[in-house]
């Protein structure tokens, strides 16, 4: 039953006044766990199948760190020591199977995986997420429930403490859970929600990763990933460039950029981009924009709409400064990141 | 006297080292406030009318407690009992009229009333407003005088402590101050300024609500609402959209939107919008772009400038991706904001 | 040695555990310092000249008070006696040169050069910053070597405490370490990273300094200034604006803005502008873009690249918005920011 675990966490929680997880931060999250460690923690955590997520008992700790220290997994087992100490309470969440999460610590444990590289964007069942989490404000002491807001604020004010109120959202920031190795983020106010951040990557100020989204290796991203949007590797996301997602006018399709392409600033795109792609600073290329497709001696061939140039490499787009029009043809440029930038990310 | 006053708030104040108040939170604003309770509040404040903040002694809030008690205003009596372990002195702020804020205690008052919904934009007197305010360094230790950050900052230092300096500004970000009910901001430091959040809005990482602007219901915010700009129910403001203000170049009229709009991503408008309109995604229009009006069959009509149809409702502007020109035609399309994403809010 | 130093500096240092030295705070960091004062300080500190960062011990710090004392510099007396209370390292930064730098605490001391205005942009040799700086977490407990950031997440959520991760990145927030006079920044995490902020700058929500880069006096920055970019006196960069840097696509050659000068919002430019030019809003200038140059009336001149008119001053630029051509022609209109905003700034 625990041998073949989709995930496993051990993680701290964040309660509510009436007692409800809002938060976990899980320090090690593991994807097919090795089932020595899950038998023995499942045992000990009083866990009988399913996807559940444990609140453990100090009694429980104690059987936990002896169980795993059996397994011979000695990194657990440190880990479940020093959780022993903690001033909050400890959750073990065991998901046997990945599907649509049903309460806080499910959804969390997934975030985890996904920022911690154990799993690419899209490829964990997350639907109904956002109705299972709490809207909380994520202040400088912490997630608080919404609702108890107000009397935090009262008492923190009272004590002569300024409690800053950093986001009032569902989803958190990530980076306050776990920065993966080989990344930059300039505001990582910016580069949280589950995001995935592809080693080499680095954010700038202007850059974001939506929820769900992110890179697959490195990557300089000066604009938005929207929910969803996976970048490949090698591909450079111009300052204020748009990937258009699914919530503000967007279709219901999700896009994607392939390797080696560059967005140009303030650019945008609503189609999906193949590998070794350029839009031009400044562009929006929607579905529907119509485009002149030009040949090698930049002579006129026919008209398309961009939607037939989904995902298609090798082009470049941009708007004639002449005519207005919007032409794409073959991209004979070569991109490359900024050398000295990456080398030493 | 105190029967008619504009509004009244009890407040927590910071004072610099000169002792002049420079910040104020109000936990429990009130707009046309009960006379009971303000003619009680005046009485032991030692108000005798006129706009005035009246920073309070111990031996005043303790009659102040005992008067709101006897008016029988049990919630603002708790207050005032809460008020009194306060490591910060307590300011009472009396509005006889809304005029022109002549102290930093009224300004902060009104900005209150804005977010938490009890008045409007546009509909206080905030003239001056700026000039009144100090330059704060909003810090992980709270406001502070701006002259009095390098001391601060070296005593931080010298004891280990990192002090973060979020913010040089004259206006506070408001989420630290008020939270109203059905709103979420996944980036408060671009929430807030005297902002109004609608209930059901949503202003994302790239979203940002200026001074004295805002939404009057449920809105998906990823762009830019500028100083003054107020955004009906229903709207969606796409990624890294502008709605044109008055300070970067734009006129002196200040634009609105009305319901049910969608600005595209990276779009702009330097006109006010009416009710269902639309904005193509990277297409700004100013004032004085010329537009083609077209026919429902798509055909030329004529050239107006946009001004002309400033506030004009069922309206999509594109530009036409092979000619380049602006054209302007009657909106068929119904937007509808993303219905799980607002479902939860 | 001593008596020509190119600038000095002390400051408090954070060193990681391996006890190498990650980042450092000066207080008043000094360009062509008092050669009594670096005197006293070279010989109490053993500095033997050369570029050097020089980790005292206390009893240094008494023979640098005392020498300083001797040289009459009271207001570095006051600092050298406050340091030898800090919790943390005290460095001595003494740099005889300015050559590329070959510590961190070098190039943080020029970092600090140019953020208290000493050293404009581009005027000091920081080749080879970027591979010498760590990668650290910048987080509510201040700065975090990379390596050491899991551990110290776990010992911060074990105590209760919120540990949270603002940025990771090699250049520091430069607003957590001076503001100097006239200057308001709206969100500092992106006010910093070594920019130069001009007296009377208002860097807006949505602006951005980057590296090495900035103001030179009055300006209202709601767009973005890319690493390297320095914009006149006067200038207004409009919401969401680029200026094209040398990271994405932009070519090898570092623009910049001249005074008076106009940029719309969500406009670019991938040229240089002289003085008083205005780039219309939504409008990106590419080197490429070819430009159809007006006569003052309104009548095509000729056609030229973008790039040909780099630098000129009085130029108007802006796409017709019926051919959708992009036309260039003298600009007549004057530029004023906005004079309330700037009185008191």
């Amino acid at each position: 039953m625990t041998d073949t675990l989709h995930s496993f966490g051990l993680g701290i929680a964040t309660l509510n006044r009436e007692g409800a997880l809002i938060e976990t931060w899980y320090p090690a999250p593991m994807l097919h766990p090795d089932p020595g460690v899950t038998r023995a923690a499942g045992k000990a955590c009083g866990y009988s199948g399913g996807n559940r997520a444990i609140v453990l008992e100090p009694v429980q700790l104690e059987a936990l760190e002896k169980a795993i220290s059996d397994s011979g997994d000695e990194h657990s087992r440190q880990l479940v020591h020093a959780l022993q100490s903690a001033a909050r309470p400890i959750v073990a969440t065991f998901l046997a199977t990945d599907e649509a999460p049903a309460s806080v610590a499910e959804v969390y444990l997934k975030l985890h995986l996904l920022s911690h590289r154990l799993c690419q964007p899209h490829t964990l069942n997350l639907r109904g997420a956002f109705g299972v989490l709490h809207n909380i404000a994520w202040t400088s002491e912490g997630p608080i429930d919404l609702p108890e807001l107000p009397q935090r604020q009262l008492q923190a004010r009272l004590a002569g403490r300024a409690l800053s109120v950093d986001a009032v959202d569902k989803f958190p920031k990530m980076s306050d859970y776990v920065i993966p190795p080989g990344i930059r983020i300039a505001d990582t106010a910016r580069g949280g929600r589950g995001a995935h951040g592809g080693e080499g990557t680095t954010v700038m100020h202007e850059g974001f990763i939506n929820f769900n989204a992110g890179t697959l290796g490195p990557a300089m991203i000066e604009g938005r990933i929207s929910a969803g949007v996976v970048i490949g590797e090698g591909s450079d996301l111009g300052g204020g460039c748009s990937t258009m997602g699914t919530l503000s006018g967007g279709g219901k399709e999700v896009i994607s950029v392939g390797r080696d392409c560059l967005i140009g600033a303030n650019a945008g795109i609503g189609i999906a981009l193949g590998d070794r792609c350029v839009v031009e600073a400044g562009l929006y290329i929607t579905a529907g924009t119509k485009l002149q497709l030009m040949d090698r001696d930049n002579q006129p061939v026919r008209t398309v709409k961009a939607r037939e140039l989904s995902g298609h490499s090798d082009l470049l787009f941009r708007r004639n400064s002449t005519t207005g029009g919007v032409e794409c043809r073959a991209n004979s440029t070569q991109i490359e990141l900024n050398e000295e930038l990456h080398r030493h990310n």
